[in-house]
């Protein structure tokens, strides 16, 4: 196992500390909730989940965890997913993995939200992760160049084989905004969920309460207050 | 021709006015845009047109008036378009037909917004008509409690004949809001685009430019400017 995927597996067994039994647990998508995933299957926990994506749902039933529907049940007790990137606030991008949209209404139904990553994802600032953006393929064509002109460097997200465009699992595409620096997040937030024929966008902002970062030793960073920054 | 039918047809045909020959035409969706269709296809200007709904797309196919992708050009000239509901600002209303995801695409992407509507659609407070909100059916449920909590009497639109959920042309459902009166639309417009789960809402605000409501003499409003509520 190499350093980062040893991390992730680190960050994953210590979310399990914030686990009780009869929780309804949300479960993100990717490799770092798979660790989670598999350690969560391997525990004593009674324990039921709600997924973020059809492939977690797959996962979760080769692992025997029973999982429901998030309209079936009336709160959502703690969420742990990972994140592509996060700042020094606990704010982060998510979507690497297509599934942000999933991701934020199962987080946003969630009393709590843990995340779990590799020392890689952890950055003072956003925007080295590519920001994903899920559009609505019709008039997207429109809003590549809109948001080219605001200067987000965006690509329509296709697959590498045969170069179609990537089809998130309710039916959208993903625009992915190459800006490197994201100097305020709460206005590019706002920009974006203003625009017309954006479903959603991977901006996670005062979403997470707690980060796990796996290494050698766990590092743990607890949200104390909403950070808002003042335009 | 009942009376309202006689003003929808009055109201297209005056829009036919603004039209000119070799102009890409936003076309909407309804009984009214019906008229103007039939109108358009009537007349010897040469036209394309960017349709916002399977079945105005189907209705252009018959009428021979031909069509293109909204990603395929770089402008519109135009968009005629219908509303539920208008008030004295020239704001409105429209998703009653669930086609307002597409007509607010196609409005945003038109240098001009002209709406044809008979003299009932014509209020000076919005929200005698419910509300449209295009939201994605997963957390659908959620959202209902939560908007039902914020005070907006929300009711999933379902199909009268087998009561299953509408689902739109992107694949969405359709939350009607039944607020009776809407004091403030800007502020309602920025809650629904914030909260995650919603794909759009059915205020168009600051979009129509020209209003012609048919009657025994056409009536017509224009844009002064940009009217924004302060808080």
């Amino acid at each position: 196992m190499n350093e980062k995927n040893f991390q992730k597996k680190q960050a994953a067994l210590a979310a399990l500390n914030y686990i009780q039994t009869d929780m309804i647990i949300g479960l993100g998508t990717g490799s770092t909730v798979s660790y989670f995933l598999d350690a969560l299957a391997a525990s004593q926990y009674n324990v039921i989940g709600v997924t973020t994506s059809t492939i977690t749902s797959q996962r979760c039933a080769e692992l025997n965890i029973p999982i429901v529907d998030i309209d079936a049940i009336d709160h959502i007790d703690v969420t742990v997913d990972g994140a592509d990137e996060v700042d020094s606030y606990l704010n982060g991008i998510k979507g690497g993995g297509a599934a942000l949209l999933m991701e934020k209404i199962v987080a946003k139904n969630s009393k709590k939200n843990i995340w779990i990553v590799d020392r890689s994802k952890v950055h003072n600032t956003l925007g080295s992760f590519p920001l994903p953006v899920e559009v609505i393929p019709y008039g997207s064509g429109q809003l590549l160049r809109q948001f080219a002109n605001k200067g987000l460097f965006p690509k329509l997200r296709r697959h590498p084989g045969n170069n179609q465009p990537v089809i998130t699992d309710a039916g959208h595409y993903i625009i992915d905004c190459h800006m490197t620096t994201i100097n305020n997040p709460y206005a590019l937030a706002e920009y974006l969920e203003s625009q017309v024929g954006v479903v959603e966008h991977g901006l996670f902002l005062n979403i997470c309460d707690r980060i796990i970062i796996g290494d050698n030793t766990v590092e743990i960073k607890e949200r104390q207050q909403a950070h808002v920054e003042i335009n």
